[in-house]
């Protein structure tokens, strides 16, 4: 294993991440808090520690798949980490484990708190929570790329190892443009959705945690009712935005290279509209008699529906307390997610596309055993390789699942809170039912179950085998005994 | 679609029913109940249509995958609804969707019953409820290819569409001769269990139903607290026959054929007794303080594992007072089911240990990408074709599973029972949690949940396709109105 270059890469990132809490410190500053303090200390430190780390430049600058995957878990881990540092100096969140539970939710835009009372927070430490969705959402490595030149064609392993979805789609030959396109539609909507929330009256602190929140498909929020107490515009605006993060960004690439036909061709983003719309007319006429006006029944539903499928996790209302019916769609979308090469969680509506098209394929060959037909997607021919990796892929997916709800439950809650609350973290969500609904939180959990969820939160937003793979034999050996082979190579 | 076989074996099927109600009509006439003329009728009715209707041997009797898929759907949906029908002539269960669900849960070995007071049906009754297990648990076709010649080697498909598992092994070059060692092995263990329970002092009506439960892994008892009043002697009987029913046949097969060190060999039976013995070990140290003596609870954390992994559905407790680690070993157990080729439900042992190995494979290949490594299962290699059907059928199985679970929840029962009664049905087992408990019935679901559900025990015994390919539209067409076609043809 190219060591040299894994530990150059988390150099990088740990400094990004000093320069990142750029933001916390300035908000700190302007709100006059004491808070301030922590986030300064941690940030120059962790910019010196990182630059430090990677002065050097490695020789050798390749990396194949297997670096990509632990480089990009082990930055993942350690972003998660340096994070929860200034919340642990400045006491609102003493305990490690809570701290950093915490942070790596907000960096898998997960959104599942431990905080009872998310209005004590300090302004600083309120938007670093929100800003961490941000950077989590598009990808801490994905940023790296667009931002500091890295040679060789490798880098690919790198965005593979990161980005959501069955297959990276690269939408120009050079990676670092790619990255740099991404991050700028990314820049691009967020500031567009600031904007808005601002027309719509919404404080601006308020609309930018909000909004990097919705960007990230996070969801903390800085009001203990997440975002109930807003006005309806505010609401719609917000629920409208969570919906589009969750779109495959190509989609949006392709609008902007002025080819809006082959926008419009993808199979997965026709599939994510009308699985939303489904599922708002379901829930509509389901909870309607709960609501006093048809607008406020439709908002709720919409918002509820947007904020979940694309695994955001804001709510307006307690849908904890929606029929039975209602909240099967809901855990039913928590499952779909968004699409992939979004900030979007979840088991992404691409690989329910070409799962669905593979039983489609597999009935039909009970009947024309012979005939050999290739499932497509969007017009093209999906690679053998690709259908295999999404059913290993679902496979795993699964077995995580069930390993992670036998751990939680060993503390004894209720099924459904055992269920949902692997559920909610695994797929990037945030809140699940019962006992972690959406006007409950996570702190009721042991410390057992917390490590559980902070690790299918990692490997949900890593999509399980670059997380995985660290706990492989030979690449725990790589990592921490082949350094002397490399040595005695010399 | 040769559309002439296909009334041919459903008329065979018919009379073999008409045949076999011969067991509760001895039963009725022995303990002289009025309900007997119930099964005298439907026999005979039974035996003379099919008698009829089958009189006729097709000039071709080939049939190929899909005539083989086509007529084990219907011969399973004319045995549930002619079994059904005694039950409303009795006046027992007077309602037909009710009657149905009685039967299909019977047929397909499932075990759950919408009665509230099993002890007040007749002898006759109870006796052909629990011989349904019997008949539907080495599958009713398989019993047709065992007893009645049939010419031309395309028979492999009808045994392909009803035997349990990912691939079918002819244990002999004949169809004929699979079929009926398939029988006579099963037959065996019937006569032994029986004898034991005998020797134990178990009632002989007691004894033969608890045996046909057992045997095809169904789970109808003849008591309202299923095994729970019987002797500790009887439910370990009882708990280790569960256990060897849901054993590979094949595994018995290589012991009579003086061959155990093949046996031995097979993985998957290795796999089986390893999963049961670890969620015995670890349930008995989860509830052992709820048992005055180790005994105790070791035979109930012992009983409720074998008669759930076997997809059985007995209970001697009521598991779903049990803490939650116990309850959601034992939801898992219920999706793993028990080995192929055997009478048990599930997504089989088999079907997990390949999925595993994929997994293990993919991880693999992240490490060393040009590797390439073949899956192997008991020392030979697995076929693509059969990781690839693993694969599809893990998809379609939760497809499935995710729709069940939405039509169910529309009534609004809780999300623990609906989610339970779909899990419990689908898998074939019996009991789930909560309003479907085993200390309760499935009496209190709509009609809607009950057609539901109907389906799933069909689908989850058919093992999907041949069930789901009855509703594509080329089959339909074929059925309905290709009829035209092949009269013009002539």
């Amino acid at each position: 294993m190219n060591q040299a270059i894994i530990k150059y890469v988390l150099g990088k990132v740990l400094a990004i991440v000093g320069v990142l809490m750029v933001v916390p410190t300035v908000c700190g500053i302007i709100y006059r808090e004491d808070e301030t303090f922590a986030f300064i200390i941690v940030g120059v430190l962790s910019f010196l520690i990182g630059h430090f780390a990677s002065r050097k430049k490695p020789k050798n600058t390749m990396f194949y798949l297997k670096e990509g995957c632990v480089v990009t878990a082990l930055s993942w881990i350690l972003i998660s980490v340096v994070g929860a540092i200034p919340f642990m100096l400045t006491g609102e969140i003493p305990n490690f484990i809570d701290a950093m539970f915490e942070t790596s939710s907000g960096f898998t835009t997960t959104g599942a708190s431990i905080l009872k009372d998310v209005e004590a927070l300090s302004h600083a430490s309120l938007i670093w929570r929100s800003f961490t969705h941000w950077i989590g959402g598009m990808g801490v490595l994905v940023f790296l790329l667009a931002v500091i030149p890295m040679s060789g064609g490798s880098n690919i392993n790198l965005m593979r190892a990161e980005s959501p979805g069955p297959s990276v789609g690269k939408l120009v030959p050079k990676i670092r443009s790619s990255a740099s396109i991404l991050y700028r539609i990314y820049l691009g909507m967020t500031i567009v959705q600031v904007v808005l929330l601002i027309i719509a009256k919404m404080p601006v602190f308020d609309a930018l945690c909000i909004t990097f929140g919705s960007a990230g498909t996070g969801g903390f929020g800085v009001r203990n009712d997440s975002c109930g107490s807003y006005t309806p515009l505010q609401q719609w605006i917000t629920g409208v935005f969570c919906i589009l993060f969750g779109v495959n960004f190509n989609f949006y690439y392709y609008i902007l290279a002025k080819d809006p036909k082959k926008s419009l061709k993808m199979e997965e983003v026709r599939a994510y509209f009308c699985i939303i719309a489904t599922a708002v007319v379901f829930i509509f006429f389901n909870i309607q008699d709960r609501f006093n006006t048809v607008e406020s029944a439709l908002r709720a539903s919409f918002f509820q529906v947007g904020s979940i499928m694309t695994t955001t996790g804001y709510s307006t209302v307690d849908f904890n307390l929606w029929p039975t019916f209602s909240k099967a769609i809901l855990v039913m979308l928590m499952f779909i997610g968004a699409c992939a090469g979004s900030t979007g969680g979840g088991f992404k509506v691409s690989r329910l596309v070409i799962a669905f098209k593979t039983c489609l394929k597999e009935a039909n060959s009970y009947i024309h055993p012979k005939s050999v037909k290739k499932i497509k997607m969007d017009g093209e021919c999906v690679e053998h390789d690709v259908i295999r990796s999404v059913n290993v892929f679902t496979i795993t997916y699964l077995a995580i699942f069930i390993v992670s709800v036998l751990l939680v439950s060993i503390e004894g809650k209720d099924l459904v809170t055992t269920f949902t609350s692997v559920a909610a973290t695994y797929n990037n969500i945030g809140p699940g039912l019962a006992a972690v609904g959406p006007a409950a939180n996570f702190d009721c959990l042991s410390y057992l179950s917390k490590i559980v969820l902070i690790f299918d939160m990692i490997a949900g937003r890593l999509e399980l085998f670059p997380l995985l793979i660290l706990f492989h034999p030979a690449v725990i050996r790589d990592i921490f005994v082949k350094k002397k082979c490399s040595q005695s190579e010399k």
